[in-house]
């Protein structure tokens, strides 16, 4: 096929026709598809539904060092779930709180503490007449950036690259502004792009000279053990241990949960931090719970048990979610790659694709996919405030849907790029 | 025996050691007893025992709506554990938010949002030069006042009468001071003195005319459940009809719980508010999480079904918690009634047993107790900012410890609150 750039006007309105033809056919289908979310389907579900019985009525409910999880206590987890979520992220269990069953509220719940109640001793951030600040890699995680949003803190859109966020950028922001206190990041398999950021990355990260005493790293490990292949995976460098070298060892706060290894609602979540930053968290969490679910706690260490049970239900679920990105990817480059109007990245993990569109299309793609029944993320979700300068990215989440849907949901995606590229030109050159 | 108040100093001497001789016993015993918190036992939790069943690998894990419990999704939780909840506390199924398993960390988090947002639009309570303020009835919950002084809230005594608070000061406050922002209550069975507000003071509450746009009654009807009577039931109106009825629908936030119905860990909590209120509320918790566990509350649903299903769990908890109530109402009356040098109030349901000794008594009681291997709450908890202005309040929790311990328990008690009255007579007079 030729390439579009290449078209003359009348091709292109002949294009744009048969394309329209194409895209009617699907409107005819009431088709109710949803790629919107990095939601896990039923077959992953399903998994782990074994686990739900591992806690019975005849099974013992006492920790390994003799509480009773039914009962209050223990305030920052019970000893099995710590090291269990401490192999998961390669840290030392001792370092790590155990929460409930969404790491996003206890990420939430820190930006609170912070806006309140300061870091260590420092100015609640609540407190300053202007707003504080935070970066923000873009396209990110659209629930971080609302959380940022909703209590009012400024957000500055940094950009990514293949090894992770534009660390210079990062660094002059991070090292000259004293009010910018706190960066989001992905790191590993980052949503929406896959990308891992590289060991330099992390390194320069754990060198920052913030000219904050506050600022903290949001370093949000959801994807860590989120593989799609055997042969092909990422690593990541160790932020704790490299910001404990780089004598920064309070710079960072980091987050992971099993949402997306057993049950995405009903799962558990945890952070790791410096044993300062741990005194400072648990005395918060003695004022605000006496204990998160420690049965749930037990489930869970009970059936992942460590590192090696952890990576065989993630295989499993490989194993479903690899012959999804498979179809995604293969979609795009039949469909896509000869016309050269759009660019994709194809990640090693995670849950979702990166799509780049030409600038000005993403919303009306989104647009014609919501009328044909193909729910895509809207618009500038991964972008703070809602707003892609380019109006370019679309996050493509193949998780939910079974195969056979997930086929037909590309297949409109793809007619539905094409007729807004077209549509594009065609305004363009009007 | 002779009351205290009328023994000359030779034979309150010769009491104290008798007291003192009684008291080494019960050193040489090497106890290790608790009655600090209001803490379920063994026992209670074995009553919900089953409810670890009726999820497992082989049931349907959907909620009635259709929802895949396993998944994210319903922020404010499933239907059915709405409608068992809105059955506990006798409220419309669709004024319920269902939460995890905490209630206090729903209350954190209410006055956390109220700090750095304000309440339905109005100024952020971080945003004021001067401290806004709580009334705090007293005595009542330390967990309570924890939240309000960890956020620098200045708390203001109410003392609670037979009826409740005091609701002529209440009024006088609300009603005066636009920095008064909320009141701490635990309507029924009270903590800790198992007061229950009488419909008066509830009237009294609804029809208040607050100074302050976004002051809120935060109701934990933490008890509202738990008789320890069939015949003798004490009744609570509903809050939240009143303060419709008095014109004033969104004054109130109610908040309750199963973790004294089934697991004190990892039960699950709830809110009811004002469809107004519950706009503002649900917003936030749209930032803040995806879905709390909804596997759990299906569990719940499933298990306790409705107000049918709970009367009968709590009738078999009140069977194992009236006899530890009765022992407990019993050592007081046959070691200190004729002595007259305490007052304690006897409950009808709830978990405590409120205990006024003499003046300036409570703190020696208390290490007295500690000394002899029995852990009583601190002296002050009960108040704000731990200072109980006549040092005489006792927070008595008898659910713990078996019934023989709890004998044991009891018998030391009695004999520090002699011991202790008896030092401080002597050393008035001296």
């Amino acid at each position: 096929m030729k390439k579009y750039s290449e078209m003359t006007r009348d091709e292109l309105r002949k294009e744009e026709k048969n394309l329209e033809y194409q895209y009617e056919k699907y409107m005819l289908m009431n088709l109710k598809l949803d790629m919107s979310r990095g939601k896990p389907s039923k077959a992953q579900l399903d998994l782990s539904s074994e686990m739900l019985d591992v806690v019975n009525s005849k099974t013992d409910c006492h920790s390994e060092h003799g509480a009773d999880c039914r009962n209050y206590g223990d305030v920052a987890g019970i000893d099995e779930a710590k090291k269990m979520l401490g192999d998961m992220v390669d840290v030392p269990w001792d370092q790590v709180i155990v929460y409930g069953n969404s790491s996003l509220s206890v990420m939430y719940d820190f930006v609170c503490r912070s806006m309140l109640k300061g870091v260590l001793g420092s100015k609640p951030w609540c407190k300053y007449d202007e707003n504080v600040k935070f970066l923000c890699p873009v396209p990110g995680y659209d629930r971080h950036f609302a959380i940022t949003e909703y209590f009012g803190i400024d957000m500055i859109n940094i950009p990514m690259t293949p090894e992770g966020p534009d660390m210079e950028l990062v660094k002059k922001y991070v090292e000259s502004d004293p009010l910018v206190k706190g960066i989001w990041c992905v790191p590993k398999y980052s949503n929406p792009q896959g990308i891992t950021y590289s060991d330099d990355t992390v390194r320069a990260f754990a060198n920052l000279k913030p000219a904050a005493e506050d600022f903290r790293i949001y370093w949000d490990n959801a994807y860590c053990v989120h593989h799609l292949y055997d042969d092909k995976q990422d690593e990541l460098l160790d932020i704790l241990a490299e910001c404990e070298k780089a004598g920064n060892p309070d710079m960072v706060y980091e987050f992971f949960s099993t949402s997306k290894v057993t049950f995405a609602g009903a799962g558990i979540s945890g952070c790791a931090a410096s044993y300062t930053n741990l005194d400072e968290i648990r005395h918060q969490m003695g004022i605000k719970i006496i204990s998160y679910d420690k049965l749930n706690m037990l489930r869970h260490a009970r059936y992942l048990v460590n590192q090696e049970g952890i990576r065989k239900k993630m295989k499993q679920h490989a194993e479903i979610m690899r012959p999804k990105f498979d179809l995604v990817l293969n979609k795009l480059n039949e469909e896509l790659s000869d016309l050269e109007i759009a660019n994709w990245i194809e990640p090693r993990g995670g849950y979702f694709v990166a799509f780049e569109a030409m600038p000005g299309c993403a919303t009306r793609i989104i647009e014609l996919c919501g009328q044909a029944g193909v729910k895509m993320t809207p618009a500038g979700a991964p972008f703070p405030y809602h707003k892609d300068p380019e109006d370019s990215v679309i996050r493509i989440a193949p998780s939910l849907p079974p195969l056979e849907e997930l086929k037909t949901a590309m297949e409109v995606f793809t007619i539905c790029v094409k007729r807004a590229t077209v549509e594009k030109l065609l305004s363009k050159e009007a």
